[in-house]
């Protein structure tokens, strides 16, 4: 029996590289999606430079706030590296080598070329629960509600994997998207008042220019298949009234 | 005579489309990079979904701690875009048709074409500044400290060239980046010391992988390129010394 009650989800990305506009975050997107398929709504992502007390308060804050908190960002061996010592903090944790990511690291790199620098990356809340990191060895961990994660995304992704049984979430949201051949102002009054009759499907209407054409994407949001398909019915009605294109629906 | 003080600024993006990890956002980078070019620097960025309470709350949250407040998206004709509304409610001020805004649309469509649903997009806070859209016409709008502009990315992209004379940055950010053949764990303690000797130098250290092949970019930035000069003699030193191959530097 799945919990009814929604369960939510923050996002912390920790880095001067996205705040700087030179590296893409693409993590979001990748946490989001797996998240939302396990029932598990995000409803905030802040991206945070590398700063102690900026990283302290907004660990704090978001954590009694939401179900869950995810960080990306900030676990490497460098002295940028702060999110496992910040994190600690925050939780008032001891900061120190972690018995077994010291363990798996030592066995991951050939004798002798286990340096300190390396040491730094099994260095979290000594009592914090591993996260195994398939693609590189230095493992994330997981203290209380928050689940802390590399920043390079094609490691970040392989870790998920080993974390999904750890997070219960509500019935997974279901999405059903409409694309459609017109403008947002030509349709925006008939889908709030299809929005005012489904209160309980999140409508979302999103332009979009594709190979030079116009077109809205009309994404309907739910836990209730049943709700969607009565959203979606009532959507194509005035579709077709309009006598509107359909592209494609998914 | 530029004005020696940093200055801050804080981004809001407003939609469940990028919350649900359905769209992938680029307005984080296209504003960060295009306000580092003015001496501005983006300090946090907050995702946040089209609930009125919450943008209310985190306007006024980041209105008085940052010099700039940008937000993208909600500002179209839909029921989901309720940025206008909620900034109005935000800052206490009237939310109507704007005069200016109306005027502008009605020229913009065909007689009859301005619907309802049109002129929900002029919209906003009565006494805003507007921000001319070249490419779809509805405007955005600045008041007092914050800019709002659409979400759609290339729209947003064709408005910034409008409001750059209303931003007064400190002195403009200045990057050099050198890309190694290396790993992070390698070279984590020499650049920790060339940190320590440059407090005044932000310096970033960010592995990837391209075309197969590991690698660490290490990105410096300050207002002064002295500082980036002296800093980059250091990291060249010991990446000599250690034979670390350069990839490239720029």
């Amino acid at each position: 029996m799945k919990n009814k009650k929604e369960t939510i989800a923050a996002i912390i990305i920790v880095g001067n590289e996205i705040l700087s506009g030179r590296t893409q975050d693409t993590n979001t997107s990748t946490l989001s999606t797996w998240l939302n398929s396990l029932g598990v709504k995000v409803l905030e992502v802040r991206v945070i430079p590398d700063i102690e007390g900026v990283i302290v308060n907004t660990v704090n804050e978001l954590r009694v706030k939401f179900d869950y908190v995810f960080t990306t960002g900030g676990i490497g061996p460098t002295h940028d590296d702060i999110t496992a010592s910040s994190i600690s903090k925050a939780l008032n944790l001891v900061y120190g080598p972690h018995d077994k990511a010291m363990s798996i690291l030592e066995k991951y790199y050939k004798p002798g070329e286990f340096t300190e620098g390396r040491q730094k990356m099994a260095w979290m809340p000594t009592t914090a629960n591993l996260i195994l990191n398939p693609t590189s060895g230095a493992p994330g961990f997981n203290v209380e509600n928050i689940f802390c994660l590399p920043g390079v995304p094609s490691i970040l992704k392989s870790m998920l994997g080993g974390i999904s049984h750890k997070i219960t979430g509500g019935e997974p949201i279901i999405s059903h998207t409409i694309n459609l051949r017109t403008v947002e102002s030509e349709i925006s009054k008939s889908l709030s008042n299809v929005q005012d009759l489904n209160k309980d499907v999140e409508i979302g209407s999103y332009p979009f220019f594709k190979a030079g054409k116009l077109g809205v994407a009309i994404v309907l949001r739910s836990s209730d298949q049943s709700k969607i398909d009565k959203c979606n019915l009532e959507i194509l009605k005035f579709v077709k009234e309009k006598k509107i294109q359909i592209i494609e629906r998914d």
